[in-house]
């Protein structure tokens, strides 16, 4: 009567993940209060799932998963519809059959939910309806959220319907387990060239997406190896499938151009080869009878070194139609990237422009593309920058399946090290009214199909979650998946509507804590977007490199188009059709003629748009010297502020998530100083206007390292100047050394910080002494991507409450390690209030 | 100029051990709100220790640390008396040097210090005092401890002086790492033979125990190894004594009597023989070269199979006075175990009586004691039972030093499972007055050596601190080891005022938070009195065992001598002077007077001194049967409301602890009722007389395996039958099993227990299953002392909320593992309200 395998499967038991963010917003921590007294008393005791498969199965055990956390009640799963209240999950159809009085009909698109209260012979039901499993399962998470939310949910009837067929989620894994731009650790997927044995973690975001309504899932890097495609690779895919199958979540994987060359051992990859397109459509097929849920595949071609249509003449029509061709049979799809650029543009010709690329590639092949091809683009036309206008492609595809690609993973945005909450950039993006036709034609209509009434269209998002226990790396970087997958649901929602059902739901319900992570988050954009990259400088990282750090002439005079064209006189990129590269006339005639001119481009926008002289005077007074200056003190300022709002919380959080936002806030607000300082010297040096406020290049309290008395340090060149305080730092090449000074400040009581470089090659150890005594030491063991001397490794420690008394030695002694030379930028002596 | 070794030692920086409880009472965590501006307003920003040296030293750190955590302030550390406000750390010598218009002086005892303002020119000076450098360290953790409380700290002009002198733990580790009834782990000194390599724990353990001045340590079991003495371990213990230093703490050595033969190679331990005598004074001279300042010795002979005198007809004043006079010369101490007793003593002979031991062996020697010789006495007769009459041996030795044992590990009083705050039962031997002389002579005037004007004399207690985390294994059991510090520096001090403390020092300063804990504290060690063996009966632990899980009979009919003389007709252990063993005869007669009468003995002390039937009626009016029943179900109540208690103060105590605390109430409520249980049943068998009010044997809503349909499990016999319901239990010797039955009641939410059997040697997994659906499943990892079915591997898993639908069938599936065979007991079904 035993069945050998119970004790093989996984019980849904609340886990004890608890707070370490694995949970995420899922976490059903008990409702306290006169609330729980409320849940309890119309709680029903019994969860049935007409359809005893998943994922409706899934679904009961979410229920009972969650009430059994949130109410402390174990539902009972049941397959038929008791004579008691009971919360019910079914099908229309399901529902048809097995509750016929209830009259339950209506029209519902794939994926919506209905949530309907039905009372009948005198008993209570909490219907989850939909038509299709699918949609079941999004009504049930849907269902959780309203009680975890403290919705009352004992009289409903809600249609919910997603705005776009498409909700995906893409994934920059290597097979090697290393994931391109991933902030979280690696790969969920893969290990070592292989799937990985234990696949739990991608069941368990499955669950995450499932319950954003999140339907597709890429696993492996866009840059892809076309070695996926091997019998024994789909073989090892085929576990993945099955991982997320009970989500509802589908698989994508990632295809190269020419793996018919390559894998098949064809000698041409030529799109318009029989014997290619032979080759695709035998292997989709191979596919589909291993994975037949597989969603389709994304592409990325004839961009950054990839093989592409290009290599034979064809066009990017040509190349996704024939693969397009093999997929149909089996509804597939093919997304075909729009991220098309030449990265060895010549930076002389005052006429390229990178940001024309898109449009220049995609909108001529408008209407070639079959119905099964979607064009996947970013939704800006650069790469993930700060501030970008919505990409003009999206406006001139109207026979052409189209979809935005956002990126949850922060390559630009401070790499889950900087806070910065997405969705107000996203909304800027996806509302703004690119008048692609008479009435309003909004980025959200356009890529959901709603405008040009495509068949397939939406919303995908770079996720690359990893193996990191909270899944991004960082706490607060979680609220970008979930808006992601909220928005891609409903782009209608606010800002602020998402980050606060996400605070409620991360972080439980205390009003002042939902305050300020709401506050926090709201303004976060703008605060990163002030410490990097104001007026649409872009973000002003170190683009040939890590993409994390500061580096203003990383962008300047090379092939790689991302140019902002400072120099003495200005600042910006003539992108104008009178005088410029002629990109503002890709938009539609409303959106080019009011940024053509001065007058009408928004300030936000204006140095992507226009080349103007420091001393132009923006919309709000300020001539645009002036507004780099206070926007990076502003920024610096914000972040500062985030660390004290957030201490206030101390106690209201649990400890652990406490403790670990705190450090990521006050690491930011440091490196907010480094970029703030880097960027305000190297316009200060070029423009040679100096601060109105007299802050750059005075820096009241601060004391440069290669002027203190150094014994075992030597100064070091830091490269680019402006990423080090003077342009210098002192390093130790070996044994160890001291760098000190005597303090004659008032007596007092002051914070010390000290600026030090912690490279990813080694563990140097710092110890501070004031007079002798050591009052405090650290080890520089971040792992940040970088081995050099510069603004990535440029980090701060604070130190508060220090006692200084005039004639006091400050000394800093620092014992280097591997390849890091315990370097020093300056010490700032801070009077405490 | 830079030192090599500056990196080599340790900083005191507030550790990132938080809230892991590693840190116990001295977490320095920083105070709030607007004490924090007031501390912050009259705070120095100097602290000088005017001996730069340990202790002072030490001190100045703990300060600088101490105050860094709780006022975020860091002091600046000198050694000379500023011209600015100061705290000021100097022996009244160094005082009367440096600043002799302080004009500080006048006597203070050893280890006493003596906290004063002094206003010199303007400036405050904060000072610490006292007549050696111990005292100021003690004196620098009272001032700590004041500010942590929040106690104004200004215009202090407080002196303390400690009650006795002697204020040392023992532990009772072995060399291989072991420790004889230790339960936080394995040892902090010994790992496989020698002296821990890392003894970073050590020097920790040293500043816990100087924070409450505890000045001496044994580190090794009572139960010598002799090799501790042999010089290649000698050099090793060197290490331990260094780590001490620092805080004061004393290294003590167990040694064993025989060692001069087992070690030295001579023929003989003789006492008297002149060669023996020479070995221990060479060996003495030997161990005061390694470590000068080493306390003395702890001696057990002639017990529990110990070598002693007796081998060769000495008398133990004959062996104390050898040993003592190799320590005299050195200024050490030889503290003579009073725990002598005969553990193969014929039980059939009504007149034979454990309790009488000690006297017995001692009171005859009185007088003949070296001056450098303690008696170490237990408080009680017997061994740490959970209510013992204070020892009459106390008050016999009046020409004699004397030292009482306590215990803080809790051997008999649940072993760091169960909360048992001692304190109060300390207190009780402490303050109970012997009438030894005319005055009156509480335990703690004659051990502190103040009745009989002593030269030695104080507190012991057998610590037992271990590797783990927080050091004894259960967040709330270090309040015993606080307790006993304090207690042994104050005894004056009430249970409510160390509770009060300790728990704002350990919990931090919430109100809720001190009310609750305070209240489970205060009453833990009646509860547990209540569930185990109250009257008097002594804890009725398994004592030829683990002395942790209930064995009512293994006190009974065997050489150990704990007997309660329990039969059909009464239970007691006459030791009148009248009919019985006449113990009571060895107290002064005021005492004894009282207690030799049924009218004037306590109820708490009845079965310990008198015989009664079982109708006896107790002065509360209930007979000794009743009573025995209703204590029980009285204890296992309360703790069944400590649990509730506790779960009112999530959020208000940190996460980690609040979940470890939390389990472990919850286990102990588990265990309370196995305890009740057994012991109801085994007396209610043996008396053949009912509980009045019906609970006995009557577990309404309990469903007994044994009953059950079962799968793969066979009924078993336990034994003793008490330590199981119905007497036996399911055990599934291979494979898998279930157990199951039919719900019958009214449908309702209910919460489920399940009794199961938690074996030390393997890991079952349980799976709970109502109407086929698994709700939940847990494993028995627990490493309770026992590989048997019995009262200490009972344990409770209880599952709330729960729908249950007549008809219902509830399953237990099991899966043993090693020889753990997933056994049960029963399921009890209660409705929820």
């Amino acid at each position: 009567m035993l069945l050998k395998s119970i004790f093989a499967t996984a019980l849904a038991i609340v886990c004890l993940h608890a707070e370490s963010g694995y949970d995420a917003w899922l976490r059903y921590q008990p409702i306290e209060g006169p609330t729980l007294a409320r849940v309890r008393a119309t709680l029903p005791a019994v969860v049935v799932a007409l359809n005893d498969a998943d994922p409706e199965v899934a679904a009961r055990g979410e229920l009972i998963r969650g009430l059994r956390g949130l109410a402390g009640r174990t539902l009972r799963a049941e397959t038929q519809i008791p004579s008691e209240n009971a919360i019910v999950l079914g099908t229309l159809d399901e529902l048809g059959r097995a509750a016929p009085q209830w009259k339950l009909s209506g029209r519902l698109t794939e994926d919506a939910y209905w949530l309907k209260t039905v009372v009948d012979h005198g008993a209570r039901y909490t219907v989850v309806t939909a038509s299709k499993p699918r949609g079941v399962l999004y009504g049930a998470f849907a269902l959780l959220r309203k009680i975890a939310l403290g919705e009352p949910v004992d009289s409903l009837d809600q249609r919910s319907t997603p705005y776009a067929p498409i909700r995906w989620v893409n994934h920059w894994d290597n097979l090697d387990g290393s994931i391109e731009r991933g902030y979280g650790g690696r790969s969920i997927f893969w290990e070592n060239g292989h799937v990985r044995a234990d696949l739990t973690r991608v069941a368990d975001y499955g669950r995450l997406l499932a319950s954003l309504g999140i339907n597709g899932c890429s696993i492996n890097n866009v840059n892809a190896d076309p070695r996926l495609l091997t019998p024994e690779m789909i073989a090892e895919a085929v576990r993945i499938a099955a991982a997320f199958r009970p989500w509802g979540v589908r698989v994508v994987l990632s295809v190269d151009l020419s793996s018919p060359k390559i894998l098949g051992g064809l000698d041409t990859f030529d799109p318009l080869d029989a014997g290619v397109a032979a080759w695709w459509k035998q292997k989709a097929d191979e596919l589909y009878r291993a994975i037949p849920d597989l969603a389709g595949f994304v592409m990325k071609a004839d961009a950054e070194g990839r093989a592409g249509p290009s290599n034979y003449g064809r066009t990017h029509a040509d190349a996704a139609n024939m693969v397009a061709r093999a997929l149909a049979p089996h509804s597939g799809l093919l997304f075909y990237r729009g991220f098309v650029y030449d990265h060895h543009m010549d930076w002389r010709n005052p006429k390229n422009d990178r940001a024309r690329a898109a449009y220049d590639n995609f909108h001529n092949l408008d209407g070639q593309f079959d119905s099964n091809v979607v064009i996947q683009i970013k939704n800006g036309p650069i790469d993930f920058q700060v501030r970008e206008p919505a990409s003009p492609l999206f406006a001139a595809l109207e026979k052409t399946n189209q979809a935005v690609e956002l990126q949850v993973t922060q390559e630009y945005m401070g790499q889950a090290r900087h806070t910065a909450f997405l969705v107000p950039m996203w909304k800027a993006a996806l509302d703004f009214d690119l008048h692609a036709g008479g009435a309003p034609t909004p980025v959200k209509a356009l890529v959901a199909g709603k405008t040009f009434h495509r068949p397939a269209g939406g919303f995908v998002g770079v996720a690359n979650v990893g193996l990191d226990e909270n899944w991004l790396g960082n706490h607060l970087s979680q609220a970008n998946l979930y808006g992601f997958g909220r928005l891609a649901w409903d782009p209608e929602l606010s800002s602020r509507q998402i980050v606060e059902e996400w605070t409620r739901l991360t972080f439980g319900g205390d009003p002042k804590v939902d305050g300020i992570v709401a506050a926090i988050q709201l303004s976060s954009w703008r605060t990163y977007e002030n410490y990097t990259g104001p007026l649409g400088l872009q973000s002003l990282t170190d683009i040939t490199g890590n993409h994390y750090g500061v580096n203003v002439e990383s962008s300047e005079r090379n092939g790689w188009g991302q140019w902002h064209r400072a120099d003495e006189k200005g600042v910006g990129m003539d992108r104008t059709t009178a005088t410029g590269t002629g990109y503002i006339g890709q938009y539609p005639p409303e959106v080019a003629r009011a940024w053509e001119s001065l007058a009408g481009c928004p300030d936000d926008l204006l140095l992507f748009l226009h080349h103007v002289p420091y001393t132009y005077v923006l919309h709000d007074g300020k001539t645009v010297i002036q507004y780099l200056y206070d926007s990076h003190y502003e920024g610096a300022e914000t972040v500062a502020g985030y660390v004290r709002q957030w201490k206030a919380l101390a106690g209201l959080v649990d400890e652990r998530r406490y403790r670990e936002v705190l450090a990521q806030l006050e690491y930011q607000a440091g490196q907010a100083v480094v970029w703030r300082d880097a960027v305000t010297e190297w316009f200060r040096r070029t423009s040679g206007i100096a601060d109105a406020r007299g802050r750059v290049g005075h820096y009241s309290g601060r004391f440069e390292a290669e002027a203190m008395h150094l014994d075992g340090y030597q100064v070091r060149d830091v490269v680019p100047a402006e990423d080090a305080s003077g342009g210098n730092a002192v390093a130790c090449a070996a044994g160890e050394g001291s760098a000190s000074l005597k303090f004659d400040g008032a007596a007092g009581w002051y914070t010390l910080r000290v600026q030090y470089f912690d490279q990813r090659n080694g563990v140097s150890h710092y110890r501070l002494r004031v007079a002798g005594q050591a009052i405090d030491e650290w080890d520089a063991d971040l792992l940040l991507p970088t081995t050099k001397l510069d603004s990535t490794s440029s980090t701060r420690r604070e130190i508060r409450g220090v006692a200084l008394r005039p004639g006091d030695e400050i000394r800093v002694e620092g014992r280097p390690d591997g390849g890091e030379p315990a370097a020093l930028d300056y010490i700032e002596i801070a009077p405490e209030k």
